[in-house]
């Protein structure tokens, strides 16, 4: 199946994460380091389809690795979806020249990968750009960890305000399937509980753990609350029913939105990025496909993609202990 | 009118503002300085009527310069608002040998000092601190700087995840009745539009100027939005309304919140919090009362409180036609 | 004197200060607001020497004002201060058709724009971009904000490893000439001492202030010094004599350096720069030159240039005297 | 060898490093949650010998979480390398009722562990607290992701004054034995080339690379040093030597220093610091020793002390091999 490779298109889909930029960066450059051509594909599979491209090369890339958001776009296609959209995407890269790809998205971007590829017979690379971590065969997605200090930066300062005014405020972070974010920014802002789509505790089981806290000297709490929490609530009717049932506490909403997806990357999410484009290029190169790149025991490994889109990763057993002994 | 003053009570009052605690540790360290005692009084003029007192030296307050929030907690008090619970909290300042006060927080808390002054003539000196700047007397008020580089800051990564998707995010900020958060955050973070309590442009403006953004080559806009803006439509209505008649855009809505208030105080509110404390001390051991701390053309300043309170600074006109300019 | 102008040259020169990019931005902006051309100057007179032009529109400036450093560069040309160099310059000028100029920087720049008008009437506004806050005419000048808080920020870093350790930290800050960065970040960070090129306080003092504040009960300390200060050792060799002379601290040096010119824009910095770009082309605009735009009292003003670069500004008196309460 | 454990003792040792706090939040809530006493042992070792103890409750953690340093302090102890200093530890350990240790530190501090352990049988586990990551058995030290944020962050503003001026800067940065700042925050930032202790690339190599990096259109670059780097020039002789060599460039240097030990803590090592106190307090409840915490494939594991302090961790040679490709 091996085909030789003399231009890679590279490309980003699905939600932006930061470090998505840094990894466009990393394909360019082992492209030009490898010396072959590189194409930047602009809006995701969206331009694929209207052929909208552009060259690159090792300085087109300059000053990008600490900027959030991806300088190629990002867009949802419905047309790629379609039988006939696809074959307008492989006709513009074939008169494009383009032989290889690599994609830059979450579990949708790489379904769509995974059927082009079976069509077309186009080797193809993923490389796992969310914030939401829930991609099986990596332990980090790329733009988890910085999402992460975004979230713990701002409740740590809703903290101040809620420790002033001994108030208790509700979180809701990101994470419509998966808890990731919810378990880990709540772990490192120190929240008092956290709601994840994972698992339901019960509204009881929170009351509880909030008059607990309050009877143990606690004078402000933080819950966090994913997108997606099973209790039936969202984060606004969830303060309504704690103010109604525990009338001790003054409570507050505040929900963090897309400033989740944004920011300079961290050092992580940097390295991370550099590390997974190099490897892509080197795969496409070695004649492979349909695999994505991830990240285990800070290696840097190759998983089929059709594995990695099967399930979402689970959440952290261990990780839930700790955090309810932190709250004691 | 002077009486000597041997012991000084600070407090912080109404809604918290980073810088609140420069400020604490500016008036108690004025206070070991001069060889006065201190007193802190904990949760405001409630702390005051229930004698929750504690008196401070120079070393209680190391560590707390770059911190968000208040030390000596706030809280809003009803009970205050009576005569009787002024007179609770006179006995109280009597029984501890408080002859002095000074009182870190925004115009409800002024109103409140001003008729305490009166009933009992207790010297009284107010720090003006609030991130809406919307006080007479003062170019600044105490975390006004900070809160405007917490927006930008969070409007800079929002804007990375709107370019990337090409959206517009409608991004709503503190200011129930004035517009200084969202005219100079909006300034600064480069926004398109920006929508204050002090002035209806309409909604047909609105839409004008988002068209023009978009037929002028911009992929993004971010529309910046008081919370007592005038249109007669709250965030997430203006989004609709603008989705429904200008279906060009992806809209998305972001509500900052309470993040606003809180956060390590920047250097510039660090100083004016350092420079003003000591000011109220001065203030009050040269017998004074009644009276404001300000900053005026860089000069610390002493006003009437009365006349601080009388109404909101004006929005900037200048200021508005700059933002009119930047975004042709 | 009034000349019509209908093609303004915008560049920044000297030392580079956040909110520099902001102001050209401003510049740009206005022009195309004005429906006026802007050319964008690279590198400074150097590069006006040699013609290195480029047209800016409102989209050239595009995602540029929350970014540190210059898009236009900036660079030293002793080339300039020659005649033959302002011979050339001008002809470029004329040759392109740029019949006004603004000018982001120094004193230095400033004195050259003064020069080069003398001889050749080519109208010229500044705007002051430097981190050092030493022009007259100003309250702040661009960029000086943004590097205090880089300043306390850093400190606050350094404060948590010397307290940890109960060490001194000499910091070193910019400020050949002038203190204002030592002075402000100093009482921002909560500095013990503050060594500045304007008062040689003497090393006895710093002495006697050092064994006060051990006395006291503070466990670590942090001394801000300015490039500039006037004790006769650099900060080096002052960590060396207070270890000799004062054995009861473990002492650190820290010298900061460069990263005080870089990062992105405070929102003041950035508001401000926006202001003064609006300023700057309508004064071309009114027939004005030789002027630099200021604020005052939280207005844009404007002074003329010989004034500006006459002396240094002074230290705020009032401000030493709180850093030095700050300290008891 | 299980001995019952009814009250731990904590500290921190060596230098310190972000995310100590959270580990010594996370040991003391977690003896409270197991219902044991737990005492803080404040300045290290040193404090050990004098007894130098504290009772801490879950709330003595309250608000430490995202705070840099450590509150039990550290200190060296030249005393507890010697019998009777030990002896004097012992007695007070003793007399305190002080039957566990967990000590929060690096090598040094944990072959102190293994001696004291080896003579009074006291059980102890280490937890890995320093920034340099350079500690077998564990993929992450406490801190070096914090550190890392620090460096990368400051680089980034030093790249906006250097890319302004086309300068060439020499960034020193932490790491005299070992690579892991130096080569992961140099991949971060974008560096240009990056010397570690571990590899002499030669200065030749050095000024090939600049060379190459400046015709291929890089108009700045940043060097990054580590401490220890084994040109046999400290970073200010390499300034000069390139500067003399390769005269194209206009060459800076920076020292980050210390603050690169400070700062609030990252997530990703709050969350590490929580999930590793919790494994430590466990590990001697399950009557362990002489082990140390570590994180390795995302999962907490306990590797014997011994092992973790017989040599460094190697330098990832492909992460060397990305920066090279990345630099192309």
């Amino acid at each position: 199946m091996t085909v030789e490779i003399k231009k890679i298109g590279v490309f980003t889909s699905g939600g932006d994460s930061p470090g998505m930029n840094a990894a466009i960066r990393s394909v360019v450059r082992t492209c030009a380091y490898m010396k072959i051509d590189c194409m930047g594909i602009y809006r995701g599979y969206q331009g694929m389809i209207e052929g909208d491209f552009k060259p690159m090369d090792a300085r087109s890339v300059n000053n990008i690795i600490n900027k959030g958001g991806t300088i190629l776009k990002s867009a949802r296609s419905l047309e790629f979806q379609t039988k006939e959209g696809r074959k307008k995407a492989y006709d513009q890269l074939q008169s494009a020249g383009i032989d290889g790809l690599v994609v830059i998205g979450g579990d949708g971007s790489f379904t769509g990968a995974l059927i082009f590829h079976k069509e077309y017979n186009v080797p193809i690379i993923g490389i796992p750009g969310t914030i939401d971590n829930d991609i099986f065969g990596t332990t980090y997605t790329l733009g988890f960890d910085t999402a992460l200090n975004t979230v713990v930066e701002v409740i740590d300062k809703i903290r101040d305000t809620a420790s002033s005014h001994n108030r208790l405020f509700f979180v809701e972070v990101m994470g419509r399937d998966v808890g990731h974010i919810a378990l880990n920014a709540g772990v490192g802002a120190g929240a008092e509980e956290i709601l994840i789509p994972e698992e339901n505790l019960g509204l009881e089981r929170l009351l509880e753990s909030l008059k607990r806290s309050k009877a143990s000297g606690k004078s402000s709490s933080i819950v966090v609350v994913a997108e997606g929490d099973k209790t039936g609530k969202n984060v606004f009717e969830l303060k309504e029913y704690v103010e109604e049932h525990l009338p001790i506490y003054d409570c507050r909403v505040s929900v963090l939105g897309h400033m989740q997806r944004g920011g300079s990357p961290s050092c992580f999410d940097r390295v991370l990025a550099s590390r997974m484009g190099v490897k892509a290029v080197e795969a496409l190169l070695e004649g492979k496909s349909s695999l994505m790149v991830g990240i285990q025991d800070n290696k840097i490994t190759l998983t089929p993609i059709s594995k990695a889109i099967k399930g979402h990763t689970k959440i952290d057993k261990e990780l839930m202990r700790v955090s309810d002994i932190m709250t004691v």
